[in-house]
């Protein structure tokens, strides 16, 4: 869909989960894994589990010691166990638009802009995956990537939920309008998102915590949405946000349907 | 409303807000400000509006070394300046529904039962403030306070927003139900809460992340809603989902009147 970009080629983010439940959501979903660390300190029988599915899964089980397990988590809260594994293998936008046709649902994308935060970025793939839309898309430069932080936020979410990076963020909103995708801006001057129509083939637009959508991207959308704020704040948080924004356009389907 | 709190004692959490955003924001609040910290390395122009607010205030204004600075902040980013305030003055439960009452509207409560991430307890009550919820209720034990990183979090709101906390929520609840409040449970296998109805008198009961609502507040709860789950995970960020559900509420709110 974006120029330049080969059809089929996945890139994919590697990097280190850890602690046990993080670790175990890791080695059940689809995900690559490498090497499972544990530590020698580690009560072995409570981790046994963890090391016979990382073997079924092909990985390589190594001993470290906790102060080396440490330092590869940047974190001291292994519990005992890290996986050194792809976090997230990227797809591109034509598998989601795939994804949609397969299931016969009308497009539900989600198209962030800059989003910076990680706690954020995870907590919007996990409610994208929980409303049932078809994919996320980021920026390859701006914006947070997939990291293990994202991983540990979306709660296994990353692993199940298309995920695309693009060089171009315009160029694919233009390229998506072309198929009858309709862009919605999440910004909190639009339209109230309960007055608006939100049924049809969609893609959600949601901005950076700091600027939100970029005026290129705005200026590209159909309609600016926003939710109705009755106090004194004038923004919610982003994740929240797009999550409300999300859930509104699964009631409205759901009421069509 | 709770046995033994001698209503008008007010309780109030103090500590230290720091980076200029955050100093501002609270300046411009109710609440009380004590001592406003400037770095000696700090352009002293950039800050001047602060320091200026502060005395405005009637707080004292005193120049610290940065990493003197750095150390009553825990934190390197304190971009020059702290200020040493009341974080959040707690209320009682009779001020909400008083509010309530002042406003002409039905009371909508939230009630967090062990909410325990600071990140989600304070994007909750930035959301409750948004959503024009008429007060926040936490446990006095159990789950996280009002603490620095709730109230950079909350993004303003905690000044904003009534914040009760009682030493016993299940009481806490028989009472508020004898007054015709309906509580809501949020839990994963609630009903649709785009099915059920929730106009009227409300409180939505939100539990901890790992463990959701306690056995004991779900039992005296009137109905039990969730989010319709589209994908593989089993639960939403307990921020996002308290924010659709406080949405839903505010839709059918809207739609009724």
């Amino acid at each position: 869909m974006e120029k330049g970009a080969a059809r089929g080629r996945e890139e994919e983010e590697q990097g280190i989960v850890f602690g046990k439940n993080a670790v175990a959501e890791t080695l059940k979903s689809a995900s690559r894994a490498d090497t499972l660390y544990l530590s020698t300190e580690a009560d072995e029988r409570s981790l046994a589990y963890l090391a016979a599915l990382a073997k079924e899964r092909g990985a390589v089980v190594k001993k470290l010691h906790p102060l080396k397990l440490q330092k590869l988590c940047g974190s001291e809260r292994h519990q005992g166990v890290a996986l050194q594994c792809a976090l997230c293998e990227y797809c591109e936008v034509e598998d989601m638009l795939e994804l949609a046709a397969e299931r016969g649902e009308e497009p539900f994308l989600l198209l962030l802009d800059g989003l910076e935060d990680p706690h954020n970025l995870g907590a919007v793939i996990r409610t994208a995956e929980c409303a049932g839309a078809h994919g996320v898309i980021i920026p390859k430069r701006g914006g947070c990537s997939i990291t293990p932080a994202v991983v540990r936020s979306a709660a296994g979410a990353a692993t199940h939920m298309k995920i695309a990076r693009v060089s171009n963020l315009a160029s694919q909103i233009r390229e998506l309008k072309k198929l009858g995708i309709f862009f919605y801006c999440a910004e909190a001057d639009g339209e109230s998102c309960f007055e608006a129509d939100l049924t049809g083939p969609a893609a959600l637009v949601v901005g950076s915590e700091g600027q939100g959508v970029s005026r290129l991207s705005r200026e590209l959308c159909d309609r600016t949405i926003a939710l109705p704020l009755k106090g004194r704040i004038g923004s919610l948080n982003a994740s929240v946000a797009a999550g409300v924004l999300m859930y509104e356009i699964v009631r409205q389907r759901a009421l069509k349907a």
